[in-house]
């Protein structure tokens, strides 16, 4: 056996699952106006806009006509025009205008494909599977509403698998490596107990023994020390999410939106909602938390960027993983089952697994 | 359904039909000198050269020996001289020379291929299929040598198929959006009553009630108004022309000649030529219609290749037509026809079918 | 039949032949420190590193947890660390470290993939099939602790397959025409009686009558002229070697290591041997030959990848040979004979043929 990537074929990059049944964010409501401007979900081309209620659309961006992206036109009466011959879409997809024509426009055949679209928690939302009627809503962020809570918010694309950038999202142990020196330190810590969690749509580590982090931020969160609760979660598909509960008062739910663009490339859209002890100004807790923050990232983006590389060269993804790894193998089964079709029934009691993390 | 272009092997780009059969242009007869030179046609790599008659020839760019470039060589007493080891070509293809050798070059298996190669109306064409007699010679372009007539001469590339950039060149509707302002303005027309004409290898349209244009342009091409006459035509394989006649003695004449260097590279060589009522001046006329000429020459590069690029990502051309495109379909059927060798009987009176087009 | 290169798949490169069975150099040992470093080996990534006792060690470039690539870590207590979790190899591949563990790291599953590595001659030698237990040590470069010699190192990348570059290297009629006017002059030389053997293992030519090189260097290396030696030599799998003696005294053997890295990019080192008649500094003999060497190099890099695209874009190597190609089909033919695992069985004598070489 031997390891070259390469024969007289293009290597095929190793597909990943996807799931096209659920709910993806593709932009902030803030950034979507009456312009229309293109994004992409697995692999799909799609144009957003806005009717003339302000309500989202999501069209599949290629005319029915001569294939031109729907993106370069205007919106105009709430309709979508086409920049080459100026047809003319609704946000249902329904062909309302051919100009020159003296005939009926909304024969089916000139019918663009559509995606639902849905505006909520200020993200633009749009169910992947597009001329359908989605089962259900978008995951819910949670604590929007909730007084005393504050916001941030942040995007960023990452050149690696959904499931690869969840499992760096929520992975502690690499964070004494990868990010050595900004987080944990090796040897450093007393043995944590870990209990993962499965559910049928969703999978959750929690830890028990962690010490409460040290230096400026450590002392900020949890002035008088206390209890550390830690929870790492994914739900299917898109929603990576890291809960910290210090002492009494300090509380903070990072929650990653995950949309894959395509095999290899995943944006992020973060929101971190979180809750002090005392009161202090958001400008002086992003000015001491994100230069470290955005540091972190770019260390991530860089691994997992090169993490694609190899898999891309290679030709395939192949993984071995031990006890520590608590969620990166059982979101892989999550999502292949997902993209099946074939989740578990849902049931009240979650299957539980226990380990003990030396760091 | 989904949407997604991507799969785990690399799209395919959906493939346009090629005629080989056919003669096109590949060079300006001035631009071709003693030095040889590369060009492409139908994916074809070929070398022009001229041997010391001054006749033009094209040879396939790979020598027998090696497979180097010959277009990287030198013409040396009229044959074509390989730039690695030396080997010599006749403009038949037959090697007529092995440097070190003491036996005869001219074996058959020592041969380049070969193409038919012809200097006319100041255009190198090049009969597509290599080591054959053509059948036939290249389209003559009309009133070359009538007085009275001037010439303007454009090359221009597209990155669209033969067929998008045919089609693109002669159809009418998407003026009025495209060129918004430019050309036609949407809703000033009064209705046109269109006949579409088919004849086993060419396809024309006309245009009967169609008012004088407006502006500068109008004015000096018939200042007494009068009769528009319009033709759009293409002829097999790669002749898209526009025919305007107006009044009694303004008629102009753009002949576009389409050279498919790739299913979506196609470039463009153009000839106007035109009459006017009063005898104006070429730089006159070529300062004011030029600039108008150009932008609307960048709008229809910038849509074909916007329009190629989402044929590409979706892996399809999905086209859905109305009884507007007149000349598209046709021309797509003529040249899927002629790639198959399968052209319909030629017969004096053509197919037709007439619409209105109101604008 | 028509010669484009392009349908509605990707054109195949067309494969080399791949001799996964032999020794290839893939650094020199001075560039070789405690810092692991990236290098391609017959498209396989590859990391090299030292251990505690400097001995080379050469592991897949693909961690077995999470494929990160290990050439981005350190090496630490003769061992190299993951850059994403930490775990550790030892130069054997096997797993010695898994940080955040409680358990025992050495699971066969968690052993990285290993090539066996040594120093020799001033090269990292690497086999390039991976765990095994290579049959033999690698070619030994001649004349290496001989006294009275001088050696000169080079490197260089050429865009050409190892096929083509052993050829370019070994070839003598190409240098009349593409190294014009530097090396020999077409119709300048006697003729030259060349002899070709062959043996299982390489092939060689002999070239008998050959005049004295002139200008500078010739009469620098054979002040009172005298009988010229000259060898060409494969060997395989990636020794291209060039032999002159000049006189009594001058003797050169210019060997090059071939480094397949994919099938048409190939590494060279080069190492020139020689021994001069009278003693001169090498930065002398350097600055008179280096720069035509340097030129020589370039336009065979230059013809080699031009050869390679043409190769590629025509998506076939159809090679046409006259006796003139003294090497380059036996080469190929040891290629694929190596490849497939089929030498023939050594003998003693070896196969001969005879041409003569008009110049």
């Amino acid at each position: 056996m031997t390891y070259n990537d390469q024969s007289d074929v293009p290597t095929p990059r190793p597909p990943q699952p996807r799931v096209f049944d659920g709910w993806y964010v593709v932009k902030r409501s803030k950034d979507l106006g009456s312009t229309p401007c293109a994004v992409t979900l697995l692999d799909q081309r799609i144009v957003l806009f806005r009717n003339e209620l302000g309500e989202p659309a999501a069209l599949l961006d290629r005319c029915p006509h001569r294939n031109a992206p729907l993106s370069l036109g205007r919106t105009k009466s709430g309709a979508l025009e086409c920049p080459y011959h100026g047809w003319r879409f609704a946000t249902s997809g329904e062909c309302v205008g051919v100009p020159g024509s003296c005939r009926e426009p909304g024969h089916p055949s000139r019918k663009a494909v559509a995606f639902s679209a849905l505006d909520q928690d200020g993200m633009i939302w749009v169910y992947a599977r597009p001329d359908c009627t989605p089962p259900g809503r978008p995951y819910a962020l949670p604590y929007q509403a909730e007084a005393g809570y504050q916001h941030v918010h942040a995007t960023l694309m990452m050149e690696g698998s959904l499931h690869a950038t969840a499992e760096n999202a929520l992975d502690v142990p690499h964070t004494a490596f990868l990010h050595r020196g900004l987080f944990r330190q090796p040897g450093s810590s007393p043995p944590i107990e870990v209990t993962v969690r499965r559910w049928h749509d969703r999978v959750e580590a929690e830890y028990v023994g962690e010490p409460r982090p040290g230096g400026v931020l450590g002392r900020m969160l949890a002035p008088q020390g206390g209890i550390v609760t830690h929870f790492d979660r994914f739900i299917l598909p898109c929603v990576a999410q890291v809960e910290y509960r210090l002492g009494p008062k300090a509380h903070l739910i990072a929650t990653t939106l995950l949309t894959p663009e395509s095999d290899y490339q995943t944006r992020l859209y973060g929101v971190v909602t979180f809750r002090l002890p005392i009161a202090l100004p958001g400008s002086l807790i992003s000015s001491i938390a994100k230069p470290v923050a955005m540091r972190v990232l770019r260390q991530d983006a860089d691994m997992l960027a090169r993490q694609t590389q190899n898999i891309e060269s290679f030709g395939e993804q192949r993984f071995n993983s031990t006890e520590l790894d608590a969620l990166g193998p059982p979101i892989l089964r999550l999502l292949e089952r997902a993209e099946r079709g074939e989740l578990e029934e849902p049931t009240e009691q979650p299957r539980t697994r226990s380990f003990t993390l030396q760091l």
